[in-house]
């Protein structure tokens, strides 16, 4: 039997084994379930969800801010530091409040956290529009996060931090913010240096597998400074991270695009 | 080249490689390991074992009840409330006690709970008979538990809570009682409100990632009520339920057969 | 058509696939990045890194030390206990100090944790080589670590732990050190026991689930005692964790050499 014949073959199969998982992620684009409390799904496994009147004892169980009874929910099985900083958008362009953000550990296996964040309003209509503004942030907030085999880089920058950022690492509000994750952690802490070292930032955190986190193996430092110096310290450790990781496995991606 | 060959090729080895993993499969049904310890597996990756008479520095350091020298043990990588339920029908059945539910973080890359529970008893043919109750009740009590690529859904149901329940949820003994899971949180949230708004039940608890939970990602709402709200409650979120998390992927579907 | 020609392709097939899995292994070697903080790599999915004068903010917000500018560093996202031991035969070996050793809930969706070590050295060629040491050592502690698709076992020894043991565990320095790990967790419960019941030895922690780990499915048990009775008590708990691991899956491997 000729060489070519098997290549050929080879190159079919694995053809037709890449069609039926195109075709499943496809089927995860069907998102009309017919349910008013459902909003949209978005990148990282994450769903948006509305709740128009919060059950009482639920309510109270979740231990919310009882002057809202609308809240809107979005939560994923991957990231934590896309879907805060696409609240933080959400919140900028709506009448909500952030009310709560948790982090699970999860990635689906991965290094980092998934993510629960809920946003509270007075009208129902408003709690929908949060959710559907950061689910459509998330695009952009994913881009500068570079995965691969053996973990994850993460870079997130607002030159105006809001609630969410607030809420989640104490950003000054209406500051430019800037965060670095390297995950596995031991990354993390060149990474906080090197960002640290390049430019003129102040250091708000710096959170660690044991502290900070919910036992992620990530090193996350979370900084502030005028809105050039940000850049400039993300910049550096971007390039930096990039080389750590590669060292490890494959060449770090993008599944987005870079926006920073 | 033809087009069916290639069909036939591509089937062919599709249908090997499954063989391939039933045969692995079948090797973990090879449970006899020789050990007096050993009782069985069973769902979820569970294993069941007794020690007849613990050292009794490893029972100091374990923190046990010095009532009881013989224990049995059931802990599983994936599913928390399944392996509680089942150890809630074993305590029920025998002559034991509940001495310890520990819930890791796990289901291998999952988004939810590992389990470890003990039984105590004075006799360590009761603990075995514990053990080996709680191993076959699993295959029930995985019934309601639904996944796919995104996450899971759980529901569980007992007419009559005794004391695994009682220890890990707070269920008072005797009466009905309900537990419902989704994962990612997202869902769990809005299942927590549509289960309390479809019949009169009475909230015990809400977990979420970072409260009564290991960090796993998800919500847990518990309640008790008359048996027949507990199960209106537990069948109207299950229905919500499999049509939130098949936003996020394929239908959701029990791996065993469904028993609320 | 034939049914030898089937598994002729099938047997291609499956030789390419393998085939293109051992070149991305081989692109992990591909370990030179070109910056002065990298020092290697190492199984485990583990990173040798080396800052030679962390920042002042940096240094600060991790809390180190002051007396050390120059820190190694390694981090894996596989295993806890084989870079613990690893890092303390690199104390031994150089004049350094363990600054920090945190655990995170990893091993990439396995049972266990990853790791992150931070060694303190006054001069950076200190911190260089520790870290050096610990990477080759890790080839031989991950000797006794022994995984199926349902969990892990693992068991540690030192004939005079130093000072990573002592800061992990509490092990005295000087004496002789065991460590027994069975994942799922209800596997080191027995594990424990047989251990102790073998040989003489002093516990020194019991670590489950939701004491001692972070939340990981293992129960972890480390001892003292003179060094033919921990050999012996670790060589006891092998033979049971062995047959008792496989009972839910394959037969348990190392995946280097065993070394006690």
């Amino acid at each position: 039997m000729k060489e070519q014949i098997i290549d050929k073959i080879t190159q079919e199969v694995m053809r037709k084994m890449n069609a039926s998982n195109a075709e499943e992620n496809k089927s995860k684009e069907k998102n009309i379930c017919g349910l008013t409390e459902f909003v949209g799904t978005g990148r990282g496994d994450t769903i948006g969800l509305v709740i128009a009147n919060v059950d009482s004892s639920v309510h109270e169980a979740m231990n919310l801010d009882k002057k809202y009874r609308s809240i809107g929910i979005i939560g994923g099985r991957i990231g934590a530091g896309p879907q805060i900083l696409a609240a933080d958008e959400a919140v900028k362009a709506t009448n909500t409040e952030i009310l709560a953000i948790e982090l699970a550990r999860d990635t689906k296996g991965g290094a980092g956290h998934g993510s629960l964040i809920i946003f509270g309003a007075e009208d129902v209509a408003d709690a929908r529009r949060a959710v559907e503004v950061a689910l459509k942030e998330l695009e952009r907030t994913f881009g500068d996060v570079y995965g691969n085999e053996a973990g994850h880089i993460e870079f997130q920058y607002t030159a105006r931090a809001s609630y969410a950022c607030e809420k989640a690492f104490n950003a000054p509000v209406g500051k430019s913010f800037g965060l670095v994750v390297g995950a596995p952690a031991a990354i993390g802490v060149v990474l906080a240096d090197t960002a640290v070292k390049a430019a003129n930032v102040e250091v708000l955190s710096y959170s660690s597998p044991n502290q900070g986190t919910s036992f992620t193996n990530e090193v996350i430092l979370t900084f502030t400074g005028d809105s050039g110096a940000v850049r400039q310290a993300l910049i550096a450790a971007r390039e930096v991270g990039i080389k750590l990781l590669g060292t490890l496995g494959s060449v770090p991606v993008s599944e987005t695009i870079p926006y920073i």
